[in-house]
């Protein structure tokens, strides 16, 4: 029998594990044979020496296998999968994956939590009163086929062993690994069963990848994995060196996500989405060019038909979709503050990783696995890079589960901004598409 | 506040930490604000990116103030403490304790359980029937004081961010990092209180240390850490490519460790022992020269004083002294088995590691914090490196807690052994020697 703690050690000293002891370590902590703290040890190994493509596969498909494989091939409609790498601010799925459905595409996408400093899908849509997404396989598959849209979190017997895994990462600093997030996506991806795969591969400061070569890396890498599994992958780059749009936190990101479908929302939001969404109806066939794709997803938007089809997803998950329609879906924050420019000039820098640590400390992100999130904690930002700001004007407003969170969050994101005299060169958002690498070919 | 996965990152970038931030995880993890997988993940961070001389000594001393530092002033005999970083076979503190108290230093040493591949003096003590090691601070300075001879597990009160940090490291593969080691080794001796410490730096296949620069590098980092709290450190290097002794194990290891004491034993103890041995003299001002001390510590083996001094230690430890004229203490082991030559030739190779994972196979180790030990489990060794052997004659005989214990143990086993045509040079175990560099000129 394997010893978690020598492959540790053969690992940091940068040695390759074979498919069967990368099986042997996803198998036996997946059944509790591997506590916790040798687990996050290895994991912290693999963060420090890196994987090879050939163990990233193995151990993906490993946590894939560790659980039920979901069979969407009984769905008529085209089935397609979403997923961020993370970033702060983005709420894109909560916007493409009505669309998508909207315009004639199965969604049907896990997701996962706050992980680190970043959001997850999941900590926003619980933010809807009633909302569940604790959905069984089999009322997941339902809904899929009857809705055509359905997001919940990763049930407990699909890819159990990236579920325990990435509230471990989570909790214990290991998230920051190439190998390890593309073999946490993918194995959920591979498990869940949807034959096309749109993954937002996001860069800079807020993103677990930081230069335009390592998304890069990271998305081929992904796309390799899903080559060798038949399914068909693309991915955007997008950039995060200052948040995505303008809210931050659980509630406020539902309500923005909710704007962008009302037609409304921030510029960034939109661009993103509209390209993330374009290439979902692109690889699974609903449409055959890039520009009908353009226009079907705006006019999905301009119908309201995609923001209907969020509402009797959120129904069909027993939330209330009339939460969709107040501020801050209904929720009120214990603690309110401002967060004041010391000095006129113009925002060069917001660092959407500490600005992310700040809603963190707000209360809309978890410090230990397991702690709970405040649906009402997050942050507002007034000002982001290129505005304008005049001393002592709103920089942003932060909404905190408590005074001490909120002082807290306030000294972080002070840390965030930086005002100078001119504006930095205006960048885009969504800077770079791979795809078809994947299953394009077959 | 720090968050720990915050400083886990910065860590394995390769960034220092800062005396406050390692104290502030020291008494976190001690205090349980922070679990032991966060632990682990900072550990491993470490073990891959390492830690400066300055960080090393920071942590050392928040571990060492994690508790009760104990006060050994009072006690009228020079207080000598001996520590070895870990190997296969290596008894030495058995025998160098007594022999030190017999020559008139006071012996006042805290020990540990088995790490990774490598044995604990503690386990071994309590192979001897009725023994404890779990003595108070009160117990063990009054010991000190009665009988100048004292071995105690780490007490609770005494470092004991130390004892809960060494006991995850060991079920982590965290073990292997010279800054941990010597924050370890260190805070244990400045919380225990002797006025001088000789180290016993091992290097090797089986020793944490693999090179004689990594060896030296260790015992320098002791020493400076020693230095910066005004105690005399010295220490000696040696060889740990194959076990020490015949003698791999619990009970059979303080088996051979008395034969040493009676004036018998295998040479390579003897010869590391005498050494050690006669630097705790020294340091401890009890003779003035190597001669001198050579010699007072061979006539009390020769007068059977340094013996009686261990019989004294039991009694007073409540073991059963007559057990150390028993085999095996009188313990007989589940399942007993014999590993045989495949060929004729020389033993060319016999590596300590691959020996002591065999060990901890058999029983005598653990694989997870809090597993228990099996006193008679261990491996005798028939034939070491230079030895004849002939196709069919047994190289060693294991004794294991189980069949399926006994069968892993020896597969494990048969890789340690090479056998070839031509004999190896012959090497030296006492490999080099470092002292005074700490608290001499004091």
């Amino acid at each position: 029998m394997p010893d978690i703690r020598a492959l540790s050690e053969r690992k940091r000293h940068g040695e390759e594990l074979s498919a069967d002891e990368l099986r042997w370590i996803v198998d036996e902590y997946a059944g509790g044979g591997i506590d916790d703290a040798p687990m996050a040890a290895w994991l912290m190994a693999v963060c420090c020496a890196g994987m090879t493509q050939a163990e990233t596969s193995a151990l993906t498909e490993a946590m894939a296998r560790s659980g039920r494989m979901l069979d969407l091939s009984g769905i008529e409609r085209p089935t397609v999968d979403k997923h961020s790498t993370g970033g702060v601010g983005d709420k894109v799925s909560l916007v493409v994956c009505p669309i998508s459905a909207a315009c004639g595409a199965c969604v049907a996408k896990m997701s996962g939590r706050g992980l680190g400093h970043t959001g997850g899908t999941i900590d926003k849509l619980e933010a809807i009163p009633g909302l569940t997404t604790d959905l069984s396989a089999e009322r997941f598959t339902e809904q899929a086929q009857g809705l055509g849209l359905v997001i919940a979190a990763q049930s407990a017997d699909l890819a159990p062993a990236d579920g325990k895994m990435y509230a471990l990462r989570d909790a214990t600093g290991t998230v920051d690994s190439p190998a390890l997030i593309a073999s946490s996506i993918m194995s959920k991806k591979l498990a869940a069963g949807c034959e096309s795969i749109v993954l937002e591969v996001t860069v800079g400061s807020g993103a677990f990848m930081r230069t335009r070569d390592e998304a890069r890396a990271l998305a081929e890498l992904m796309i390799g994995i899903g080559r060798r599994a038949g399914r068909k992958v693309g991915a955007v780059i997008t950039a995060m060196d200052e948040p995505l749009g303008f809210a931050i936190g659980n509630a406020i990101e539902v309500e923005e996500a909710v704007a962008v479908l009302k037609g409304g929302g921030p510029q960034d939001v939109k661009e993103v989405s509209l390209t993330v969404a374009s290439w979902m109806l692109l690889l699974a066939g609903v449409v055959a060019g890039r520009d009908v794709a353009r226009e079907m997803v705006m006019s999905s938007v301009g119908s309201g038909e995609a923001l209907e089809y969020l509402r009797k997803m959120v129904a069909a998950q027993d939330g209330d979709p009339d939460a969709l329609d107040r501020p801050m879906l209904g929720w009120a924050p214990d603690a309110t503050g401002e967060l004041m420019a010391d000095r006129s000039g113009v925002v060069t820098r917001l660092d959407a990783r500490q600005v992310g640590y700040a809603a963190v400390s707000a209360g809309a992100g978890r410090r230990r696995k397991g702690d709970p999130v405040d649906p009402a904690a997050g942050i507002r930002l007034a000002a982001k890079v290129g505005d304008s700001v005049q001393c002592g004007g709103m920089l942003a407003q932060v909404m905190a589960s408590s005074r001490e969170r909120l002082a807290e969050a306030l000294r972080q994101l002070e840390r965030a901004y930086e005002i100078g005299d001119e504006a930095p060169p205006k960048t885009d958002v969504a800077l770079d598409e791979l795809f078809g690498v994947g299953g394009m070919q077959q």
